[in-house]
């Protein structure tokens, strides 16, 4: 059994389900509920042989990640006398984990909760971090706070169910953390061709490590923590635009993508990014992602989007920028002709 | 200037403004807005002279104490550009100190709150200790968290506006903290005829340092702080119905005074509370509050509400004792015939 120990808790990453069972039993709670989405309700319960556990099921998806739902859970505990040593399991990606974070935090003014990630995506970032957020109105992940589950179990059962487009979905992370801090697994998965011919367990491992290491660091976000934002000042845009417009909207991590390929081509014009380096990483990209038509966008919501980023300082655009593979820095300040030029370089690039 | 300091944060007792807006500009907020109720707006925002801050003004009254009201400053904080530097001064009583601080701490994961209570029950109780919490149902205070200002201004003008009625519910904390802990304090105010006869800011500072340290040791009512809940089991309930029923419903206080009268028989039935103590306690008491009717309200909806209180633990009712004036413990079971009892003697007693 491998585990990573945070300030506050563990992440165990662990083939025995038992372990999971042990854990709670010996914790004594009072009761205990699973939060899943209809997906993980069929697919991943069944794996887990809770049978006291009182199951709470939501609809999938990030349009549900919102206070509607929240309300409609809290109402579901109250009923069912959830108290203050109760448990809460989520059993999901990152919604799930996100919100039922953000729902058992609130309650009587918290319980304790356990992280399942089931998605590769929230297995290397959601579950690590204490992050806890939902929607609101038009801004993603702006009602939330920084609160960390008790446990967090990692098991790769779950991801064998998992679908091709959302097993991209949790890669665009792994290049991403690659990117940022750690040149030598750019390096491991930078050649190769098919994603799924490698050792998954080894590689979220490392992806978890590499997290909890700049969490550790700066807990709240002051500082180091905003490099893991690489492509996502740009990208939560694009995400909340398409979640807006698309009928098959974009996921997170495809969103990421366009915004790590924006980001790094600013990197390399404003930044130290060396040229070579950009092109590797826009090939190694193109390699796995498909393009998206960005100009169907408007140009000025995606501005406007980018100037209500929590990261931002007295109405500037901040982002992270990488200085070379392997490190990034933060609090770079962009100007909207420099978003113009980066969407023109992505839309270029896909031509 | 006299002081408190907590951990995190100064409580502060000071007649001059100028105070509070020399700490603010010291800090360099990005953006600074003030909530307030219909009544603060006009009462109390005039005395702070703060032009640059934005005004935040819900309706007065627990009734808008919920989600509906937290959704409305959300979004106003959205349209006006409100980032995690920015900072929240929640200028009223108790709910708008504890609505306020859900509203910073969740916006974004939390942004800087002042608390500057402006009547008596919020200047004693509510502006320290870091619990903040919404209404949600029908349970009161259900959704919420732990989380501490950056300063408490407490400001002794603020109250020379207050009526008579919100004055006595102030007094009933007054009380509930001497009974509990200050034994000295008891024996100075219990003689009062005239509750206004007194150095009203030497008595707050007095409550705060009661509370403060009860709260010290304990942040997150894991034992000792759940002395604080005398009168409050029986309390809480008789307030959350009489909010439901009644056209013009308790206050907190008063509804607080009813839970020590009955919390207080039981401390002498099943605990050690003198009978000349308990004696001395409803008499005092009774000479500046008026009985309530309790027999109008179904006795089983009283024994319900108790049942859902965030301090049970496993299905039980536990409430906090004296056991004897200035000396009170925590977790004692109270079954449902005993709160008929109590309920019995309270009706009794107002006969």
């Amino acid at each position: 059994m491998k585990n990573i120990t945070l300030d506050n808790y563990v992440v165990i990453f662990e083939d025995k389900l038992d372990f999971l069972i042990e854990f709670i039993a010996e914790k004594g709670y009072s009761s205990v509920f699973i939060l899943t989405d209809t997906q993980t309700e069929q697919l991943c319960k069944p794996l887990l042989n809770l049978p006291d556990a009182i199951s709470i099921e939501i609809p999938e998806g990030e349009t549900f990640k919102n206070l509607d739902t929240c309300q409609e859970v809290w109402e579901m505990l109250l009923k069912c006398g959830a108290d203050r040593k109760s448990l809460l399991i989520n059993l999901g990606g990152g919604v799930i984990g996100d919100m039922g974070g953000f729902i058992a935090s609130c309650y009587m003014r918290g319980f304790d909760f356990i992280q399942v990630p089931t998605t590769l995506l929230s297995q290397v970032d959601a579950s690590v971090g204490g992050k806890l957020a939902i929607d609101f109105k038009y801004a993603k992940n702006l009602i939330g706070l920084f609160k960390d589950p008790v446990l967090v179990f990692i098991h790769d059962k779950f991801l064998q169910t998992l679908p091709e487009q959302q097993y991209l979905n949790g890669w665009a992370e792994i290049f991403k953390h690659a990117l940022i801090a750690d040149k030598q697994l750019w390096n491991e998965i930078k050649h190769l061709s098919n994603l799924r011919q490698v050792n998954i367990q080894d590689i979220v491992f490392k992806n978890v490590a590499i997290k909890s290491e700049v969490v550790r660091t700066d807990p709240f976000e002051s500082g180091r923590r905003k490099i893991l934002n690489f492509g996502h000042t740009i990208g939560h845009a694009v995400e909340a635009l398409s979640l807006k417009n698309d009928e098959h909207p974009l996921l997170h991590g495809e969103a990421v993508v366009i915004g790590m390929i924006c980001e790094a081509f600013l990197s390399h014009k404003y930044g130290t990014l060396h040229e070579d380096e950009l092109e590797e990483i826009v090939q190694v990209l193109r390699q796995h992602y498909s393009g998206y038509p960005l100009n169907k966008l408007p140009f000025s919501d995606i501005w406007n989007f980018m100037r209500m980023d929590k990261k931002n300082n007295k109405g500037t655009v901040l982002a992270c920028l990488l200085d070379s593979i392997g490190k990034a820095s933060w609090d770079h300040e962009i100007a909207e002709e420099q978003l113009k030029e980066a969407v023109h370089f992505y839309i270029q690039t896909f031509r």
